[in-house]
């Protein structure tokens, strides 16, 4: 329980200013009373995702952060490339931290929200998650199964949400197989995990030979591996023999999503039996999910007319499906935790130690297993 | 009637071999009976649209084409640039012509193909309408109304029902506004109408400031030219004061479908009142229906995620439609077929001119207002 004294909380925030200037540091605020809904949660594990890089560095090179302030209050200081998108943020401390797990404190005086204290719970709330406390609205929160730790359950909400999402999403647009790209990333060996698990054809892209092999030991049957000169017809092959016509793309950048395409369009056109001046009457689907090349998309259009291409985010997307589905892929996520959905991190920091170099510098490289989880109590 | 002997018609084919020769010819087919509900058409008009180009020249350098044959049968011949993607039809003559009109001078048996007999109706069979005669099912016949001609309705169904396609689409898909690129075209010019007819918001895109003039001589309220300095920002307040989130893009090439996404996002952020680092949440679409700059797609993607880029064609667009639906917008364009649905053609040619130079060249520019009708009688 929060004493009457003490109801204060750090949290990581982040400022731009109009000059592109960048200022990343702990704030104090004080912590509201909980509505009748609410809980106040303890924050025990917080993943530092690709998605919190955006707000977090606002697309600062990492490379060129100076880490200054106090040890207790580092600040953490860089230049944006771009500040003119980012005006609606210009001077406002953002704070920062899209998920995490820990134990519910306090709670407001609805049945819904006592029934959440002293337990452990997941919670992606999209914001302010980097902190030692905070608010969140009972509904939002995922009840662990005994023996789940907080550190098990700090990436139950977006990465397992998403793995589950694309495979909703392609059983919603009516295709029967699906391909990922950036394959080995934490997201990605979910999504294997799942695919086994459910017999669901998938088609792994990865960009070298020791993530095609970790893939392949996990019992993946299509790894491509893009710096492969046979790349585009390994992917051709991988998609005619699964039926593929739905990809997910985390690079975004350069040919990736028009090669999807265009390989989809191929393997399709191997079982045509006349000509189409305007391709495959299928429909082709890439779906962007993240910019590791933040690069122009470049698309070469030589497949056909039915296709298409989109932005793809999680939370929109669960939206739009029955709330009862929705509760079905979280209790999934529950039961499978330590399983299907478990996520190893690679590094634990404090909050204090996230605002320091290398540590900075290395999760920001968003590299395969260089994943960290922010324990604020270390 | 034709009689029993002279049962042939000429029709325009195309044929590409395995080493990329092209050629282009006329070929003396016989007419076939025509079943129950089918009628023979007697081709009276026939216009060149850049869809029959695709089949007709298969991606060859007009520049470059050849003519020869006699005066009664002139062959066109050619390269074409890449053969590879043409492989389905290696070896074939492919009778060319999507559209057209004509009188039906032979039916079948059923009421519907009787009733026919005599009438000067419009179709778009997506072949061989470059022709002399052509059977063709009777429910693919648009009857013109009394007055209008084969000129008239030469080109009634691809333009027409393209046009009104994009408004049904723009519709179902939920926006209240649409843009279109090469605006000035005849495709363009007939969405102007019907949208100052229907009261619809359209921004129309264009490339030169005499393309500009034209749509401002006939009424349009928005019209902004790519080729001026300050085409993004124009691009940007029109979207702003129209409320426009779908796009329908005839280029293809290059950066114009990013430009349209980006602009509509930059208008639908000057009313956001907090930052969202994922961009507006609100569906960006931009639909692709035709390639006059066949250079690969470049997109910035400055435009959030909530966003769609896809390829459209009219005739699986239509087929999504309740058929009461089709058949309204059909009657329409035969009631309004010589004011909003209008096709000015600049050149009539007969089968034969049509393969000869320096008709070929021209037509196959695909430039505003240089628009070919095949005239068999000529």
């Amino acid at each position: 329980m929060l004493t009457a004294s003490d109801r204060t909380t750090l949290q990581i925030v982040s400022c731009v200013q109009p000059n592109g200037d960048l200022e990343v540091s702990l704030a104090s605020v004080p912590i509201p009373r909980p509505g009748p809904s609410e809980v106040v949660l303890r924050i025990e594990a917080a993943p530092i995702n690709p998605s919190d890089l955006i707000l977090l560095l606002a697309g600062a090179d990492a490379g060129q952060l100076a880490a200054g302030g106090s040890p207790e209050r580092p600040v953490l200081t860089g230049k944006v490339r771009s500040a003119a998108a980012l005006q609606a943020r210009f001077g406002q401390s953002i704070p920062v931290g899209n998920e995490g797990a820990g134990t519910v404190v306090e709670a407001g005086s609805a049945p819904e929200a006592q029934a959440l204290l002293g337990k452990t719970v997941a919670v992606a709330t999209g914001s302010a998650m980097f902190a030692e406390y905070r608010v969140v609205h009972a509904a939002l929160c995922l009840v662990l199964n005994p023996g789940s730790t907080a550190i098990d359950g700090a990436s139950a909400c977006i990465n397992p949400l998403t793995a589950l999402g694309f495979i909703e999403t392609m059983r919603k647009e009516g295709h029967t197989a699906l391909a990922n790209t950036a394959a080995a990333s934490n997201l990605g060996q979910m999504l294997v995990r799942i695919c086994l698990k459910d017999g669901i054809p998938l088609v792994n892209v990865v960009r070298t030979a020791e993530q095609a092999a970790i893939l392949k030991g996990m019992g993946a049957s299509y790894v491509c591996n893009s710096s492969e000169p046979s790349f585009l017809a390994d992917l051709t092959e991988a998609f005619a023999s699964t039926g593929t016509t739905i990809a997910f793309d985390a690079i975004g950048g350069g040919r990736m999503a028009g090669d999807l395409l265009a390989c989809m369009e191929a393997a399709l056109n191997r079982k045509a039996t006349s000509y189409s001046r305007y391709g495959s009457p299928t429909h082709k689907q890439v779906y962007i999910y993240g910019g590791l090349d933040t690069a122009p998309t470049q698309l070469v259009r030589t497949f056909g007319l039915a296709w298409g291409l989109g932005g793809w985010l999680m939370t929109p997307f669960l939206q739009s499906l029955e709330p009862a589905k929705v509760v079905a892929l979280r209790r999934r996520i529950a039961d499978e935790l330590t399983t299907t959905f478990a996520s190893p991190h690679a590094r634990q920091v404090s909050l204090a130690e996230a605002l320091r170099l290398p540590a900075v510098t290395e999760y920001a490289k968003r590299a395969t297993g260089s994943k960290y989880v922010i324990v604020p109590s270390r």
